[in-house]
């Protein structure tokens, strides 16, 4: 693979940095034409508002290397003119708040995935940290329909189990996982068992596997162990449902990190996916330091014998067909 | 009872009123010396700020009739002035968003009162009308130690039943069931059991009875009926836990009961505490049309032959003690 265009688009499913010309021109050097860029971890509507100002500055003084995408098309235009093709998606319901009407309004917006919970419970559902996990609230419930109804894809990682397992019941399009791992290759209250894999899959969604490495392993794992993970995963989910989402979170120093862990409901120490011997912010595997290593991700996946046409599902093809799927209106579907 | 000032000082526990002058010369006429007022059913931390700056106007243009209590001593001395005390309350967490720092901040903007739920899940814990109850949240349990470290009193009234029960445990200070009655006397969620109220009562906490008519029957009730839910009252929780609460709400219109019961979180009609065919506002019961009748419900207390002791206990005695117990910050108690 090489930085230059070509008719595959690369796509990264998640990807939570401090965005700046740096990050973006290492997801360019890595090959990757799309990513799914998160804005919003904690933030309220009108936070969120002024992070969507940042953006918009970005793409003007970046439009050599980024554009904002809204639809699977503008995903293929922007990614064949050599460019980086930004989806932008909330980490949390919070920008929602309590008000069902902001889901259209963030859709306007260009938010095209929402994950319905960050770490601790909210107006919509309960997270994977939570000691009890109530499920999908009735706030929840009409959430998940009006995001169906605008067409914005409904994000679980993240999301605790039970509320995980409704949201796929209750969604009538196709969900995504886009930064998790299989438990059962490494279990993680982040990762995903394989019950609801293979719900997600019964109703057409995606599994974005994620290198980040709280979620997969007890310390630092090598390309051939992440190559396991990559085969375990089709074996659960089939070669159609399986994709990357790198969770790649670079450029936020330690205070950064707590917040991003506890934002302003509590004054303890949170661990969020850490341990209390592994707190801080974990390197990165050598196999995937940045988003410029993800031609080694596809080599790997070359090693272990996985064929072109399979690889460039992984690398980009399943997300694109969610893209299509996930991103357009209900009304213009079914039109 | 008179309107004229006397040392026993009179209490609504709450009364949720679209207030204005109106309202609180009905309140005086009453014979009532001091009202906890709600101030917040959905509203955000900045939305609230502009209704205290409503209150704050409506103190200095009613200042002959109304002012601000934020401590027990406070309600004394403005009720020994022949004016109504006035203390602030929300019936709803919703003001603290995600953030535990806001707790305080509402505490020294003189909020002494705060319910953790309204009607529907929120960060901090389980309505009466979810159909599941996940429980105090780990922010929820923050937010009740915040509020027993500054002062402010944990409502749990319209929480629902093990969000309720688990407040309760974990609360160090009293908490207070404003306004409803027991369950045992008529079964409806807003409604509490026999065992609730007695793990209120082990924790020193007081139940405010409200004949507000959905929580009262299937239909009008009338004064002999309300005496025996009283005494009812008083065998499960003992004299020195009733009080009364009245739910009094007057001059809302109908938009405003929708918004009341479902704020923005839903684009269906939302029926809250009624059922489809009483959905409306209800007419008040003629004992108790609005909070001038506050005698009747005097006079019926000793119709049925309640000592004038236990009578006032109920009508304010019993909140005093949780105001002297409940306002003040718990550094300032231990001293």
């Amino acid at each position: 693979m090489t930085s230059e265009p070509t008719t595959q688009v690369v796509v990264d499913g998640l990807q939570s940095s401090n965005f700046d010309r740096k990050q973006f021109e290492d997801i360019r050097s890595g090959g990757i034409s799309c990513v799914h860029a998160t804005v919003v971890i904690w933030e309220d509507a009108r936070t969120t508002l002024d992070i969507l100002g940042t953006w918009n500055r970005m793409f003007r003084e970046h439009s050599d290397l980024i554009a904002m995408a809204r639809t699977a098309a503008d995903v293929r235009e922007i990614a064949a003119s050599g460019r980086i093709a930004v989806i932008l998606g909330f980490q949390n319901a919070s920008p929602f708040e309590d008000d069902l009407d902001m889901v259209q309004v963030f859709w306007d917006l260009g938010i095209r995935f929402a994950q319905l919970t960050y770490n601790i419970q909210n107006h919509v559902g309960s997270s994977c940290y939570d000691p009890v996990d109530g499920g999908v609230t009735r706030f929840g419930s009409y959430v998940i329909q009006e995001m169906n109804r605008v067409g914005m894809v409904v994000d679980l990682s993240h999301v605790g189990p039970r509320t995980t397992r409704e949201a796929i019941d209750i969604s009538s399009r196709p969900v995504a996982i886009t930064h998790a791992n299989p438990a059962s290759v490494y279990p993680h209250p982040r990762n995903k068992s394989d019950e609801i894999l293979r719900a997600l899959v019964e109703r057409g969604g995606i599994l974005g596997l994620a290198p980040y490495p709280h979620l997969t392993g007890n310390g630092p794992i090598d390309l051939s162990q992440w190559n396991e993970l990559v085969l375990r995963a089709i074996d659960v989910v089939g070669i159609d449902h399986v994709a990357i989402g790198s969770d790649s979170s670079h450029g936020w120093d330690d205070d950064k990190l707590q917040w991003i862990r506890k934002g302003r409901w509590s004054h303890q120490v949170q661990l969020g996916p850490a341990t209390a011997d592994r707190q801080g912010w974990l390197p990165w595997p050598e196999f995937f330091r940045t988003p410029a290593d993800f031609p080694n991700l596809v080599e790997g996946m070359s090693q272990v014998g996985l064929a072109q046409d399979d690889i460039e599902k992984i690398i980009g093809g399943n997300w694109m067909r969610m893209f299509e799927e996930g991103f357009a209106p209900v009304a213009q579907l079914s039109r």
